[in-house]
């Protein structure tokens, strides 16, 4: 049964598997401890820490184990706005960094620190340039105390320019902090960047670890409480056995990550050519090659992510989703919309090691299925589209006149109170009953609907005009 | 070789490993994720989540799983005072409190907060009714937002009046978060506590696992950064297997609790009695009764602590110390200096269980030499205490006359910047040159000095004249 949500979490790598098993005899004791239980659990510590620092690329005593990568990120932001008060209090992060990241912008932000966030472009990529102009301000007297910048998406795989933004950093003064949950396993990150965070269960180490390196010269005040453990970096007694069989799973995936990158990289580039071959109005977003080796992402047009899910996982497949109606708060992705890319019918692949171009194979012989059905349920206009006018599930209302004054056909369409993708389905359904150079005027307050009208205008080629509070106004092209 | 720190860590449980190892073929998933690997780790941690509520006597809903009891100490305490702000900023703890819950304090107080520490007696108990006394506070327009009190000292074993704490706080409206890391395993915490914190590595679960519940009904703002699991209280992706191996041990070592408690506490009663039998100047600290059933505190009089720890595991047995030598700080463990009782040569004494008879002995037959080791490496005045003058090893210097205008007979002896027990050994060895009725003056800047010196005046019959900067007083009595 293929697992298709490697960057969700993976499996326990066999290696920290044994790891575990082999060190939860000695593993248990207090590292700080004077005894030869707390001697042997400090050896296991120490080797493991210099173990995670190799991988990683800095000094052993630059690396703290934390109890997660989000805590990882949580501790390394807060640690060094905290420890560069003096310099400013302005925070720089990507629009698309992981919530981790953003949360904590968030709470500086609520402690009244300052947060700038750089665009990406449709691939998700950070300009180095946008980067740059955000270290040095507006102008205002606040400094920038800290910049942000993952080293991959984690949704849609794209690769950042870490090391132009750390010399850009390094030219500003400014401390950069880099996300590298999900591109640590496939090799160190390049550049000069003085805090890294990671997370091992993304490498196929356990839960419940992280690694937060801090290094040299970067000013850092640990966030209280006070703490003894790991620099005062991550409070209380962490497993140990974990931590172990984290960095051991590290150093073992990482003699593998040549190989199984580039294996792994073929098959994601037969999902990201055959899915828009196999499936009618799908759009496979991300860079297509400054990217993730086992991440790929599309949305699928008129589709409902949630059932989409559930489908693939009846048919045997694990993805995951960036679908409003995947979340709690019925938003879509931060990073979809940061893009501007289509939202509904979302599915992010993320193949483990070890996948198989059968495995692949398979999914791509029951994608197109899942979604026909999906389609089928919501009753979603038949693709290719219908020149007459199709059938009236909406609420769609002909109007006597055109918008006020400008005397053109137009149409409008209540959609309020429905969930993605029935918006946009219902607009589908409607745009042939105006003419060309007509309007239809859809009222909709579901979040998605501010993204996948206008992807949905670009991928059938008709004017967005633009919204208007819960009005959205598209104008007949084709 | 008999491992005596089970206060600090314990091994793994048998059941604790078979749950670990059952649970790590599917505990790796996130069990927030839709697809099928998701929901089982889901189904995983919510019966985690059942059995550990039930042994804490809560709603599944009221209790999370943090990385340690330390994070829930944190997390608990910094969400109860930001969810009761507007009660007012007043913090109240007991002075024997784990050092997470000081240290929470101490960050309340570098943020504008009121921190207020109800003293305990020489036995490590708070008296209720000081404890009733510091939630009313002094009339003063700040009010109590939260009260902390242990189930029972990690170091000395005293159980605190937890149910009659409750009962103030409920009149006085303010919530009681109970630290309960040492007692759990032993039994649910009695009364009506709103917050409890614990800790798994103390009953045989693995490290990285804590608890923290919350009572519906108390106010609680969960610290930033935000984030979305265990209701916001615990950041971070954990280690489920670890969890699940936590909530299963802490079953299985509350159904033995009762017959293993009462074998342990004959066990320390035994080890109460001989110590001093055994151990000339050897002081057992803590309630008799009112106690942890596996743990014992004491001190000896002229002895090194960190020599004595070693001492100890060289001959086989594992034990942990709150003197200030082995402490990083070179501080003697508060609790001890909240007692007011010896901090020079101590030893917690902390059974596991399955600890013997037979180990028990073997501990008592080698304290003594141990004990004796060191007293002599020390050059430690021989026992019972010589009438005449003894050798000279310190600074000791005949005064011509008296203190300023008393005219009695004194001696000044200088210690500065020798390191406990010396200064109390020197102390010990001049104070048969000055008459009954004359004066040491003792010169000492080590921390344990404010401690042990009058101590040893209550031990030894002499009285203790104060402190004045580092300089001590003592009048030589018998």
């Amino acid at each position: 049964m293929p697992y298709f949500d490697a960057a969700s979490s993976l499996p326990l790598h066999p290696v920290a598997r044994q790891a575990l098993l082999a060190s939860l005899d000695e593993g248990w004791a207090d590292p700080t401890r004077l005894h030869r239980e707390g001697r042997r659990a400090r050896l296991l510590l120490d080797a493991a820490r210099e173990a995670a620092a190799e991988a990683v690329g800095c000094r052993p005593d630059e690396l703290s184990f934390t109890s997660s990568g989000t805590r990882a990120l949580h501790t390394g932001i807060a640690g060094a706005l905290a420890g560069r008060r003096r310099a400013g209090r302005r925070l720089v992060v990507s629009a698309v960094e992981h919530s981790a990241v953003l949360h904590a912008a968030g709470a500086h932000e609520a402690g009244g620190g300052t947060v700038v966030t750089v665009p990406v472009d449709r691939t998700g990529r950070v300009a180095p340039a946008d980067f740059g102009a955000a270290l040095r301000g507006d102008g205002g007297d606040d400094g920038t105390a800290l910049a942000c910048l993952q080293a991959a998406n984690h949704e849609v795989g794209t690769e950042q320019p870490v090391a132009e933004a750390a010399e850009l950093c390094a030219a500003a003064g400014v401390p950069l902090l880099v996300d590298a949950a999900q591109s640590l396993p496939w090799g160190p990150v390049a550049g000069g960047w003085s805090l890294l965070a990671a997370s091992a269960h993304k490498w196929g180490g356990p839960g419940g670890v992280g690694l937060l390196a801090v290094r040299k010269g970067t000013r850092f005040a640990p966030p209280p409480p006070l703490d003894e453990r790991e620099s005062g970096r991550a409070p209380g007694f962490a497993g140990l056995p974990e931590i172990v069989a984290a960095a051991a799973s590290l150093r073992a995936v990482r003699a593998a990550a040549e190989a199984e990158g580039a294996r792994l990289r073929a098959l994601v580039d037969r999902i990201r050519a055959r899915v828009p071959e196999l499936v009618p109005d799908a759009e496979v977003v991300g860079d297509p090659v400054r990217r993730l080796p086992h991440v790929v992402t599309f949305s699928c047009l008129y589709v409902d992510g949630e059932a989409l899910l559930h489908a693939l996982d009846r048919a045997g497949f694990s993805v995951s989703s960036g679908s409003s109606c995947t979340s709690d708060t019925l938003a879509p992705s931060h990073v979809l919309r940061a893009m501007g890319v289509l939202s509904e019918g979302n599915v992010r692949v993320s193949l483990p090691p070890g996948t198989t171009a059968e495995d692949v194979e398979s999914f791509l012989a029951v994608l197109p299925d899942a979604v026909r059905q999906v389609r089928d349920r919501l009753g979603a206009p038949a693709v290719p589209p219908r020149t007459g006018p199709g059938p009236r599930d909406g609420g769609g209302a002909e109007d006597s006149g055109g918008p006020k004054g400008t005397g053109a056909p137009s149409l409008t369409v209540d959609s309020l109170g429905r969930r993605c993708p029935i918006p946009v389905i219902e607009l589908a359904k409607v745009i042939d009953r105006v003419p060309v150079g007509g309007t239809v005027v859809l009222l909709a307050d579901d979040e998605a609907a501010r993204l996948d009208i206008p992807a949905w205008c670009a991928m059938r080629g008709h004017e967005y005009l633009g919204a208007d509070g819960h009005e959205y106004r598209v104008r007949r092209l084709a």
